[in-house]
């Protein structure tokens, strides 16, 4: 791609990405939903008048990456740790029941085998962190305790996607499962996790005190986004989603942050508002390019719309994907709206749901026709349940309990 | 290049230029030598960490584009137009003298062949735009008489080099050249100048009405970013180089712009201001890759120190490049310390000579030693004239004319 073709397509996604999301809010409707639309009419679905390369892609991931790190910076860890334990019954019991329903429904009902019907379960464990939170900030949730236990969930999530991803990939190829492996993989990132704010923090700590000394302007923007960047590229070394390196960079230097024995490193305040006020047209750049990525990504032209297997396929693995992921937040102990919505919030597959379906088409264990179900799945769990949510909040919004800080 | 390399290096050259930066500042340097120096070691040169692929490329030529709507931001028309018979004068006779001397000693005292001398006689043409105006910024010249004077030299130099470029590229593919086909670019380069600024302002003022009707926050980086890009991608398009674009979309943004006729499409005073600070942070993001860029791209190992010839030939041509740029100053009818200012300002071949010496190397026409020669011509011109721009400030303050606005 000649750096002409970017320059053309960068103002395209941004432009279409800000029309469909005024269009959308218009209309009542999440303005994510105007973003993936947007990719969905740009791309080769309809138009097909961008067809995003490497450069896109990149700035895509930096968007997501970023979008995270937003979302860290506004988290207040005490409260996400209060939220964890509902978080854990909510990832694990919404990643096993997809796996399992939808693996032994392809293997019996459909009579596929062993290595498709693995991979159909996994691409159904997805939950798509980006789209979760940023419906939940859409709807101005997303400090709301259900949006804590969705995005504790959603991280949870993501590292098991990326575990069970690697498992299988392994199995796909050398027919066998290296168990050491795979705990290795799993104590890295929680290491990773414990360690990362740590050290973020110690670095914003250098930072505050280097910006004193700094003579020359802008030292925020081009560090903070190397720290970021940095730690993404962290995580994906230790085998971890490179977002997450993004999200504990953005805990690290979260007002709301505390170091373990008490290890007092202020962060003076003017500076962590400093931080936000610069940071937020980096983001505002940035994050609509992941979302309209995935619009793009999603080739509807792919289906054959006039198979009934298709249709018949994807309706039944529709249901594995929505109950398998509502089931988890309904076994809480919990207020009923509250376990309604965070259930529902887990639906969507996004971006994690298209990275398995296409690993698997690319190596050749989904056959076209199964792909195309498993795009549609993917397809209306990702753009009917920010629709779904906002109905639900505007009808079950009086039955939730009363969080008066929202 | 996956996209784990590219989060390492983004990081790694954001810090170093930073780093750098500060480290020339307490030196008494420019910050913008800082900057290159960072290239140099990080690149081929001397560590070789980073080998920057298409993504990072491009977000160097982003940089620069936006470092150029900058430019064109704190620009006032007014006085640009007033400075241009001069500035006209110092470019095109900066642009002639360097190509005819550098053609006719490479050709007569080097004996060299004719292409050959036509490639080496347009390298020298070259003027680095972006290093120039860095330079006079960094040293708080930048809206000095002589400062609008060299900006306005060296956009017309930018012009002229792509002109030139395309028919020394034309004459060595196709042994002849094309008149007609160089005065159509012309004037669709003349057409862009006189109509981009208006149309840009145009849009611009669609924006600003359309801000007071969006419902989503992050308006101004998402559509001014696509409004610089969209105009380079033009830019290219009409065969003008991209970062004019950039300039252009500026000037139209900023305040003192007027339009002809008398047209009033008055900006508000505070959507000027907000547009200021929400692309400060990108643009201090993003500039520094460019010069990073442009050192990673001067790979000074590929000179052979011993050979006698290139200390020769890189000696004599290094003259005809400094006096081939000072001459078109000294021209003037300008007060002689002025004079002097303007034409080493004019000297930094940078990022543009680079193009021209690289675009003969691979196309076959410059051989090794020449083009490293070139390099050192290149190199010394670049990082030098940083410096002996701030100790000529230095040492004529008193002798410049006074101007109380700066």
């Amino acid at each position: 791609m000649p750096g002409h073709d970017f320059f053309l397509y960068l103002p395209l996604i941004l432009l279409s990405a800000r029309l469909f999301a005024e269009l959308a809010i218009r209309w009542q409707a999440p303005p994510v939903i105007g973003e993936l639309m947007a990719g969905v009419v740009l791309g080769p679905s309809l138009l097909g008048w961008v067809s995003p390369g490497e450069a896109v892609r990149l700035m895509a991931e930096i968007g997501i990456i970023l979008l995270l790190f937003g979302v860290g910076l506004e988290t207040d860890v005490h409260r996400l740790v209060k939220a964890g334990r509902q978080a854990l019954t909510v990832a694990v019991v919404g990643f096993v029941t997809p796996m399992a329903l939808g693996f032994l429904v392809a293997l019996q009902l459909f009579d596929l085998p062993l290595l498709v019907s693995l991979f159909i379960g996994g691409t159904l464990t997805a939950t798509s962190i980006g789209i979760t939170v940023r419906v939940l900030a859409d709807l101005n949730r997303q400090h709301s305790h259900e949006g804590q236990v969705v995005l504790g969930a959603a991280v949870i999530d993501d590292v098991l996607g990326v575990i069970l991803l690697a498992l299988l990939y392994e199995f796909a190829v050398g027919g066998g499962v290296n168990v050491a492996n795979a705990s290795k993989v799993m104590i890295f990132i929680l290491a990773f996790f414990v360690l990362a704010p740590v050290a973020a923090r110690l670095v914003a700590f250098a930072l505050q005190r280097f910006a004193r000394i700094s003579r020359i302007p802008g030292l925020i923007p081009a560090s903070i986004v190397s720290l970021v960047l940095a730690f993404a590229w962290l995580a994906n070394v230790l085998g971890a989603p490179e977002l997450l390196g993004g999200f504990a960079a953005g805990l690290a230097l979260s007002r709301r942050f505390f170091l373990p024995f008490g290890v007092a490193l202020h962060q003076d305040a003017r500076f962590a508002e400093q931080i936000e006020t610069e940071m937020k047209p980096i983001l505002y750049l940035f994050t609509p390019i992941f979302f309209v990525y995935v619009g793009l990504s999603l080739n509807l032209r792919e289906i054959e719309w006039g198979s009934p297997f298709i249709w018949v396929f994807s309706a039944v693995m529709l249901l594995v994907a929505v109950f398998g992921k509502v089931v988890g937040a309904l076994w809480l102990n919990e207020n009923w709206a509250r376990r309604g919505i965070m259930g529902i919030a887990m639906v969507p597959r996004g971006e994690v749901g298209l990275v398995f379906a296409e690993l698997g088409r690319v190596s050749g264990i989904l056959n076209n026709e199964i792909y195309a179900g498993l795009l549609i799945v993917i397809a209306i769990t990702t753009l009917i349940t920010p629709f779904f949510m906002k109905w639900y909040y505007g009808r079950f919004q009086s039955l939730l309990p009363n969080e008066p800080w929202l």
